[in-house]
């Protein structure tokens, strides 16, 4: 006979009163099982969370966080912590806490958690303050907000800090760009360019959750409508090959015109934004740019287009114009916005165009974010061993970890790849051989 | 400057109170946005609404429908009571009972509704009860219960009945066993076989919303998992395809040897549930049968696999003799329940094995549901207007009807189609041409 | 040590010369092994045929076929001789035949063959003609002509005919037109009723060798194009699922409301061909009915557009029109043909506007004939059997041989499937069991 | 009245007897045809060959090109003798070369060109010796084989060569180990590492040409069959992309970890070719390596496998050990040849195991063609304006070239995208702004 047993409570020690800033304590609970899912698809983490509890290689490393807080988020802190780690974590989007899982890492791991879902931009920005007072020694950020206000506001920390690592696409291009111009006081590496990052989380990851955020918002049928994707990038070919696999006629907007031939030969409709914005029934922006949809679009949409946005910032619609154009506004269902034009006109704005898989839905599937944390994870570990060696640039994740993480999925999912013979990795060495 | 406006609340006419069971009327203005955001991809049923409303098809007519009690239904029942019917509802499943839009049928509307979610067994018949209570001269059926019990248990109503409509496959199966044992006491349509219903509904309804109900309850990453979809009728091939559009390698198991291999070629990998049970890392039953995941597979399948259902009833999964098999049961996230069996290996069970898409997502998008529902009130008009011509029997829907429903659809998505010439036509009566 | 080893010659019995009219007896050796190679993929007729040759079932029976001369068809004139038939054969498409399949069936199994690829008009009828003289008591068709021919020209042949089947959509809409209005004078099988033929054949091999016939005429790119593909019956579902799978963007035209609206579902643009003409690259008519693409297209088609035909017969495009509205014409390559209009537009024909399939491929490939060939075989046997009860009308193939031939097929794939248990079974036939 | 008109005759400049060693010059009217047909869907090179005719960049260079000899490639040997090159042509595979096109080279434009269709061994390095005996200052190389004879036979040579341009992977390869090892004597542009080269010939052009070469040569039904996958690189993604789209089960094979996690993401089956021989009924290797399918896999493959290459070189099959482990050998269809094995298992290779695209169709269809060789073109002619800056090493394609193709292309495809807004430059410039 099966009886029902409840969560195991962890043991807590005696501590402390953690410095934290959270909806809801007893949300913990509930967080504790929702950490626990995630964490049984993160078997990359999981084996580096064993490592790093038997060797320490953070032992008593300050680190400040800027992350969704989700329950994956969790699980890379909990490998973090397990390393020996003090980690300080606040939100790196509004609207992308968990409530639920910053209540667990605050009573039950004591980790100082700064994140409130809904909480508004001075509370924003006070909470990634509130993490820059431990005084970090790594930074690790979701959008280089972290870096900015480090290098803004706070240049007296400037000096504890060894180094970063940064998560998106966007928070990388404006690393560059600080690199470039020789402001970037740290070396950073970049976990967004490692290939078992972007391949993966970008693709695989926004391709599902964006299409399950929109599905949550609206519960519209996708099957029969046209669907535009403004970006091809990583992210962009995830949620187009998604929106057609559930059965829309997928349009996609480009700028570059290499990548816009690969839309076309995978078999989309390409078309400028002004065209596409006659045509489509959903919207979803996912090209890192501002205005990407803007006055001159939502004049030409059709009645009760719905409009959507899963890049980092919400600026890629332009929601203050559309706020002036609109008559009125109306909520009709969470995350669901209407805005009736003076024409008359309505427009569906989803998740006030915050990146809607987090807001709308839980945010990437856990078992991609195993490997993005994974490479988190293991990027720290490598900036404190080359702590010296490092200069102030944008560093790529080294190969040797990046391959090491492919491998180490493979055989959670139980994949059995190929081996080169020998004769084979000479064949490929040499170059004599001819036809 | 835009302003932000509430729902309009609409006016109430005094009346005497309603008779219904249901959870909170407190909960009706949510409901009514729900309802309406459900319309407005609803213009097949809109537009019959507006006929019934001038036209009084079903003025006086009793009518009790047992339906999963959604915004989608909502629509059904105001365009029934614009024609004049009296209606009461009760749900036909036990989960799937969307409370709020229950409330403002309830106080907006005046509808005796009976439906609370997560009823337990007693009470779900009760309801049927009250529903019967009314004395229905017309019944509309989701899986066949109304009509199960008006023969089994309320005979003496059967008199008051002229006929009926069913919604689901596994509904007509079971009314045209009881119609060739000469049992069946009044006619019914079978809306499920019209092709604007089965074509659609079954296909881009219960794959969208299945993938949906899957991914919310677990928000488990599809794309590199092996999806086993057991079941290749309408609405297993719809499952299947949306299981491939997000990147599952998708296994099909069948019963019927040219279903089957339909789904190979179809590119699907078919075997059997015994061979199956051992690759899967998701399983979902969509056949009408029982048992089809049961002990044998149970004990073959890998630790953590996640069972679900969409078919109609929850017998699709041998529920009773997994608790057995388990030493302990957990819930770890709504609609997720994990079963450790003796050998430590786990099962995760998805909302109680019952139909996924109502359980944890809002089940069919309100466009699939406008053209079924479509066919459910012209169906009901056409029973009272053919009374006394139809016999104890199940009926198709009409051609015509089924044909006008596909027609407003196009009309609605702003789908233009070709026209036969007259040549054409007339090419297409003769056999006289040749080669 | 390998050596290499000429196609075995099979032993020749001495014989009487065969009436026959063919391209060249000296292709036969070529046409073998082209036969030898489709009968491995067509396992369900090899057992049909090893089944004949014992019982010998069509013993003493003058059948004459008029069917594509392909290596399949002379796989399925073989099963019917091995079951002691008389055949003759001619051709259903003038652009068809295969001269060395033709070859080897005459010389080295003496089969009656009239077909030569590429014949006139006149040689096409003639060639029907010369098969009747056999004076056939079964008939097979693939487009009806023999049985036009029959009943308009050669009437005193009527009384020795026992019963016929027809191969194709197009020849059972003919033959239903007739028993309609009582004119059709003995029995028809509509072997593409079958489910195993119609669900497979049209759509699985009509989709993969209308696109070969495009790439080999062509060697066009279809990724990246606009393919149109002009009706969505089941060939032309096939077609459009497989030029998506090509990476074409493709656009659906119909007629039926209903099925364009699974068009649209399917993720499909549908649009009237006054529209697609505009946008399309490539165009494929599949609809049986004429002038599908006609002047009015013609004239708003993009210069250098593509089209062609695999519906059944050369009248789905207007040539005559574009004859007449061509200033010129030219020979560009096999197969393909281009249209200079008076305004300089240029419009490109393939295969002068027949099957494309089978003009420029090899038609359905063999795997798929299989299943038709079978239900051929085994329908025939069964009009001899049930000779005297059948009327003057069209019949479906009886059920229990469809599902023999799937059952066979599936086994020859080496695909198991699962069985109902009795508790299965009986759930199906219950109605008493309720939620 | 339209009216037949023959391909026009190009004018015949008298000239001296050109130097070649083709098949047949008669052969040339249907070259031209050919070599037309190819070049309107080749709009940049087009562009590119208008811009050369009058301004001769390429005026008196003598160049040896080692392509396939194809009709796309005969719109480069034009272009480029629109440059003003002198241009020797032999063949980089000795299956590949079009007869007819060759006699059009010859007849038509006095190119020299030394290639003959099946040639054996001997002739085709012959043939590369004769293009050298040219004394080429640009080298244009499908695989290095002229830079390989260069290097090892005909090193007196070295000194006349500016440069060269590699189009292949396998060839970059090759060329990347000898510039490491020091022993590259010039220059070379790697065009295969073009975006506009190898996302689009390697991934769209292999993929169609590939499936075509196979069906062409095979006619087999591809849906409902497993198809094995050898390598999961740009053209192996292309080959499991279409032939999933033909509706095959697809198994890929990889040695790579992140890629072959990329193709578990696409929802394939990834496993070690130990594995997929066992279930493959058609395999197919993309790798650029050797003995990719060797005894160990020939034995356990199932009755009937049918094999073939698609990778640069035919060393991916082991055949020799093929050919001692048969005990005879078939040839049953053009390109298909069957081996029996001592067991009495047989197994189908296909065209010899070298590129089936080219052997039994015909290779690239030219619209990809059109970027690769608008890349050779450009380099060719940057090769020479930049003469002097360049070292002895492999060099990209410039970024601005590849960027420029990519234009013209998307241009002639009439498919207009989206250009950066200044707001949107400078926002992309910036990394100041924040959330």
């Amino acid at each position: 006979m099966a009886r029902v047993v409840s969560l195991k409570k962890p043991a807590r020690r005696s501590r402390a009163p953690v410095h934290a800033d959270i909806k809801d304590p007893l949300l913990a609970e509930k967080g504790r099982g929702r950490i626990d899912w995630a964490g049984r698809t993160m078997p990359v983490l999981s084996q580096i969370r064993e490592r790093f509890d038997r060797q320490k290689p953070l032992k008593g490393v300050r680190l400040a966080a800027c992350l969704h807080v989700t329950a994956e988020t969790a699980n890379l802190v909990l490998a973090l912590k397990a390393g020996g780690a003090e980690v300080a974590l606040c939100a790196s989007n509004p609207l992308s806490t968990q409530d639920d899982v910053a209540a667990s890492l605050v009573a039950d791991h004591g980790v100082s958690v700064f994140a409130i879902k809904g909480e508004d931009n001075d509370t924003y920005y006070r909470h990634i303050q509130e993490a820059l007072n431990t005084r970090p020694q790594l930074t690790m950020d979701d959008g280089a907000d972290v870096v900015g206000v480090l290098h803004n506001d706070r240049m007296e920390l400037l000096e504890h800090v060894i180094g970063g690592t940064e998560e998106t696409t966007t928070g990388v291009v404006r690393l560059r760009a600080m690199a470039k111009q020789g402001v970037l006081r740290y070396p950073i590496i970049a976990v967004n360019d490692a290939k078992t990052k972007h391949l993966f989380d970008n693709r695989y990851g926004t391709g599902q959750s964006t299409i399950d955020g929109i599905i949550r918002a609206t519960n519209r049928l996708l099957a029969g409508s046209v669907f535009v994707v403004a970006g091809y990038g990583w992210c962009g070919r995830g949620l187009a090959m998604r929106a057609r696999g559930m059965g829309a006629d997928v349009v996609v907007t480009e700028v570059d015109p290499t990548t816009a031939l690969e839309a076309v030969m995978d078999g989309f409709r390409v078309m400028p934004m002004s065209e596409a914005c006659k045509v489509g029934d959903f919207f979803c922006t996912v090209t890192g740019n501002i205005d990407v949809i803007r006055q001159e679009h939502f004049e030409k949409m059709k009645d009760g287009a719905i409009v959507s946005n899963s890049g980092h910032f919400n600026v890629e619609i332009d929601l203050k114009t559309l706020h002036r154009l609109a008559r009125s506004r109306m909520i009709l269902r969470d995350f669901v916005e209407e805005f009736t034009l003076k024409s008359g006109k309505k427009i569906i704005v989803l998740g006030e165009g915050r990146l809607i898989n987090l807001a709308s839905a839980e945010g990437h599937p856990s078992s991609v974010m195993d490997m993005s944390f994974a490479n988190q994870a293991l990027s720290s570990e490598y900036i404190l061993k080359n702590h010296g060696k490092l200069e102030r640039k944008v560093y790529a994740v080294p190969q040797l970890l990046d391959q090491e993480i492919a491998r180490l999925k493979l055989k959670a999912l139980g994949v059995k790849i190929d081996k080169l013979t020998p004769q084979q990795e000479k064949y490929l060495a040499s170059w004599e051989e001819g036809t």
